[in-house]
């Protein structure tokens, strides 16, 4: 049942609230390969999230090559980080698959959470890089990676060896949660 | 650093892979107490999740009360079970919170993701009972709980002791994948 990851020389699982509870924005990286079978892991885990009645209405782009890196890198002012890392996906919105209006950002931000816990508990990094709703960002996408216009590319993950430790924060505020009424 | 994780007599930690592929919406529960200590867990766990520029635009309604649970199956034609779990959080999306437009919908949908992947991880079991984008939905629940209107109720949740076991799924789908372009 229980998954060892491996970090290093040691072997360990990760606990799914510890992933939940210290999972941060990394954004600085050590350049190493990841291989296909722990890429495939990731997508897995983006394609097993909660959908609007099982729509699943998102498809994905995987980046390797440096030249297509670099496209992804030249649509924003702050994303030379993805020098440093081997993989980049670009999870889109497919309209061609959306059954139920309205409900395609949701799906695709619980796809793109779960990529980004996955990589986190398999002892990599993520940074979640904004596409969506910035028209200019989501038509320069679209045009580099030859999308259809049915396409709408949602967000660009960056995945890779993490270069940076960020500690564990508590970010529970009692003063956000309200009791039986508002 | 592992978290062990109770289940009847047994404890065992849940990875995070484990969790995000094991995952499934559960509707039929047995009714018994959540404590509070599992509830501040699995609330941490929500305001754990990543959001658009750290804007935190959530709030959240815990409902234990039952004449107020019936408010929330009232909206609803599908959610009786509800009458079988302890506890509900409805996550809200609070306008005066907001930094950044046109983002609400995602940072509500990845709270409401880790809350669901918590109680997972916690033995319990959760539904997605959607309130936007349906506008009677919002109007009635709003109503119901006394919410401003600069508060737009996005989901409920149900949360406790799973009645039903389903099957790990591989919802792996290579077809949705593409290569360095479209």
């Amino acid at each position: 049942m229980i998954r060892l990851i491996r970090v290093g020389f040691y072997l360990f699982p990760m606990e799914i609230l510890e992933a939940l509870y210290t999972r941060r924005s990394i954004r600085k990286f050590e350049f190493k390969n990841i291989s296909d079978e722990v890429l495939r892991k990731i997508l897995r885990a983006g394609m097993s999230a909660p959908n609007s009645g099982g729509q699943r209405l998102w498809q994905f782009v995987v980046i390797k090559d440096r030249d297509q890196m670099e496209k992804i890198i030249a649509a924003y002012p702050y994303a030379k980080m993805l020098r440093d890392v081997p993989i980049a996906i670009i999870v889109c919105f497919d309209k061609s698959r959306e059954k139920y209006e309205e409900r395609w950002q949701m799906d695709c931000a619980t796809a793109s959470l779960n990529i980004l816990l996955a990589a986190h508990g398999l002892g990599l990094g993520g940074v979640w890089l904004e596409i969506y709703p910035i028209d200019e960002r989501v038509k320069a996408i679209r045009e580099s990676f030859d999308m259809p216009e049915y396409v709408v590319p949602f967000a660009a993950f960056g995945i890779g060896h993490p270069a940076e430790e960020k500690p564990e924060l508590d970010r529970y505020e009692e003063s956000l949660i309200h009791y039986d009424s508002w």
